[in-house]
């Protein structure tokens, strides 16, 4: 049943937009959800999109522009007059409206506000404005169902039933006091098996989770997993209900923050999408690439540092890459895990003292396993002295040892100093381990070999 | 507001136990949320944690059980009776406790099937272990409301208090005709606007998003956060209703799939927790490291093939860990921004042209920028020979070219092949660039040099 955008579709609407057939191009439209027809901006020209977006009624518009890549939206509201972004944001949620504003450049902003007829929605907005996009007030919307405390069950409903009008979607239905302090919720579920004669003091939930308007995305990502909530109120610093978050935000913030640790696990410095240009994925890509650079660069100077004996020992140098690799890999299976073991909260207590002891363990295990299969292969394929096959051997059970211990130590130091842990898994852990990986094989050889 | 599992709590909580106070016990954590109560058990003794279920009302224990990491889960249902456990699965919804029983032994699993008494509960949980845990049919749950086409507005709210009541939470109310086949649904706020005597048939919104048994969960993933859905409706194969996916799975869902993609990137061939045993950890780290072992391997015969010319150029061996820092990042880069467009959907058309395109002159930008640092690092730093240095950078330019083509094309064609193509960014992508970016540096430095 799954609406697919067909190459069809595409020039049927592209020949419609030439010929300038508005009609059928609106009735073309009309049962296409709005996420869709942001598929279908994506598709068409600059030109199109932007023919597109001022033929269709901005009920519509305003929805599908909310849908777009970031980067096209960009490109489209560049192309609309203040006055065109005013009447989309009119139909926006103020979630949504306001986000767009924080896109917008300051000049623009004001512009747009200015021309918003809806001075509620305009004050709503500029509240919104005033939070951190990442905080519970940056991630709210004002639209809300609330009822006071001391109405009954029957004066609630016509008023809910003013209210939901002009809320997207109804979620819990929050009950407050005289003074708009938050006291509770009441459930769909308990309205539908309410009797008319009861009052709402005498219903409602007293027990509600809210998040404070400086809550951080992410614990409110945690809460709302956690209590599988639908949506959150969200209160001022005097308890006073000023918003709610609804789950369906929050499913968009989870798999824009997993994206972006992806993304810094890849080492990426910022952000990106695929079709950025070149010069916004160099910024990206080009600082990890030059951290990586100076961290081979260290590791030629420690080399070079030992030429003199590499001239006895001429076979040790072709097992460099070997030593680097597993260093490398090591430390970030290592850090990995303790970044993921942050992020989900499931590391607790004393957890450098137990993360070390695990990982000391796996690395003893693991590295008795290479170490022995790398013995052999080098004393019988690169016909090693037995000396130098078992200063290898020992090297890489250190080396793994070690990337272990510093995959595991740095991840939880950033923590704790308030740095995303999730930097750790970029390249900064294998550049390090790189280099402290082949400056340990070189001292344990020449411990073990005697140059 | 939110609930914190104090040290003291928890030592309250150890002492109750101990000192048999059941009331007192049950009357401390009668406030506390089924998901703060999972908290508690992991946190106590084995023996601890198996009394505080047993004493508690099943109702609460049977969601806090859903809520416990799987190893804890694991622990606790070990100690349980196939009675005890049936008793806790009669309370959960359908999705949930067929969940369960997915987790048991074959043997188990029919004890505890025999031992629910509710025959529906039974019927519900046996048709849903027929599915593929990772389909909507496995993902559903059977609890929804739904109401006939054919009643009046009325007869549907007497009809819908009644299915409420075994709905943890109502939804969208999907509408059938007398044949159990799905024609729409009816949103909550359409029915509080509604007047008492509309039929359904009038107000029902036919035009409603589904999914069959056999969709993928990432397809459901994809198409309730495109359309911000709470709750999808789940047909078979002759379009009856038969069950509904809610949005508190899918964050789940959405979540696990993160963790484990960032798990695959970093090296672990199957999902591990952080508590798992140094056996589960070493089984999925291993595999990983070997193949990296085997690339060091490799890359030790190549430089073994060459040592003969590295008596005249020792020189070069000392950018080897240079050359395979970079060819390693590259490779990561390229396929970690193709494997996050093939996993959101961002890459549509002739991807492969797009991508080398884009990413080749992304290489040529970065690579230009790293080889002239080098070249003068390299002449001036390490007294490289003018050709030597030349080599090397013009192999470097080579190398991040190489990666980024392989990095990118990797995950295409595993993609193509229906192979997860997060694979790709494990140590196999930066394994199989360490070995080709230091064949082709020698190469590379063979043709310059002519050894």
């Amino acid at each position: 049943m799954q609406f697919q955008i067909s190459n069809e579709l595409i020039e049927k609407i592209q020949f419609l937009i030439e010929t300038k057939k508005d009609e059928e191009l609106k009735l073309h439209l009309d049962d296409i959800h709005h996420a869709d027809i942001a598929e279908i901006v994506t598709e068409l020209s600059q030109e199109d999109a932007i023919y597109l977006i001022k033929l269709l009624d901005s009920h519509k518009t305003a929805e599908a522009i909310m849908e777009l890549e970031d980067s096209v939206r960009e490109r489209i509201l560049e192309s609309l007059s203040a006055k065109e972004i005013a009447n989309e944001l009119v139909e926006m949620d103020t979630d949504d409206a306001a986000d767009i504003i924080n896109e917008l450049s300051v000049e623009l902003q004001q512009q747009v506000i200015s021309e918003i007829d809806d001075e509620q929605h305009v004050e709503d907005i500029v509240e919104l404005l005033r939070y951190d996009e990442d905080s519970a007030g940056g991630l709210m919307a004002k639209e809300l169902v609330k009822v006071n405390e001391n109405w009954s069950v029957v004066g609630c409903m016509t008023e809910m039933r003013a209210q939901a009008e002009n809320v997207t979607r109804v979620h819990s239905i929050y009950v407050v006091d005289d003074k708009n302090r938050l006291k509770g919720r009441l459930s769909l579920k308990d309205l539908l098996t309410a009797h008319n004669n009861e009052n709402i003091r005498d219903i409602y939930i007293p027990n509600v989770d809210y998040v404070t308007v400086h809550t951080e995305g992410e614990e409110v990502a945690r809460i709302m997993r956690k209590y599988d909530l639908e949506a959150i109120p969200v209160i001022d610093e005097v308890k006073r209900l000023v918003g709610r978050i609804t789950i369906d935000d929050i499913v968009d913030f989870i798999k824009d923050e997993a994206d972006k640790d992806y993304q810094m696990a890849a080492g990426f410095s910022e952000d990106i999408e695929v079709d950025d240009n070149v010069f916004k994925q160099t910024r990206a890509r080009l600082p990890w690439l030059l951290i990586g650079m100076f961290g081979g660069l260290g590791a030629a100077s420690i080399i070079s540092g030992f030429q003199g004996a590499m001239l006895t020992f001429p076979k040790l140098l072709l097992f460099v890459p070997l030593i680097q690799a597993t260093a490398g890999n090591v430390g970030v299976q290592s850090s990995a895990i303790v970044v993921q073991g942050l992020a989900n909260g499931t590391l607790k207590g004393n957890i450098i003292a137990k993360r070390l002891l695990k990982e000391t363990s796996l690395a003893i295990v693991n590295g008795l396993c290479i170490a022995i299969i790398v013995f052999f292969i080098s004393s019988f394929g690169f016909h090693t002295s037995y000396t130098e096959s078992i200063s290898i051997g020992v090297a890489l059970i250190s080396v793994i040892l070690l990337a272990a211990v510093i995959g595991t130590i740095i991840p939880i130091v950033l923590d704790k100093n308030n740095i995303d842990p999730a930097v750790a898994t970029g390249p900064f852990i294998t550049t390090s381990n790189d280099v402290f990986g082949i400056l340990t094989y070189f001292l344990i050889a020449k411990l073990i070999l005697g140059f």
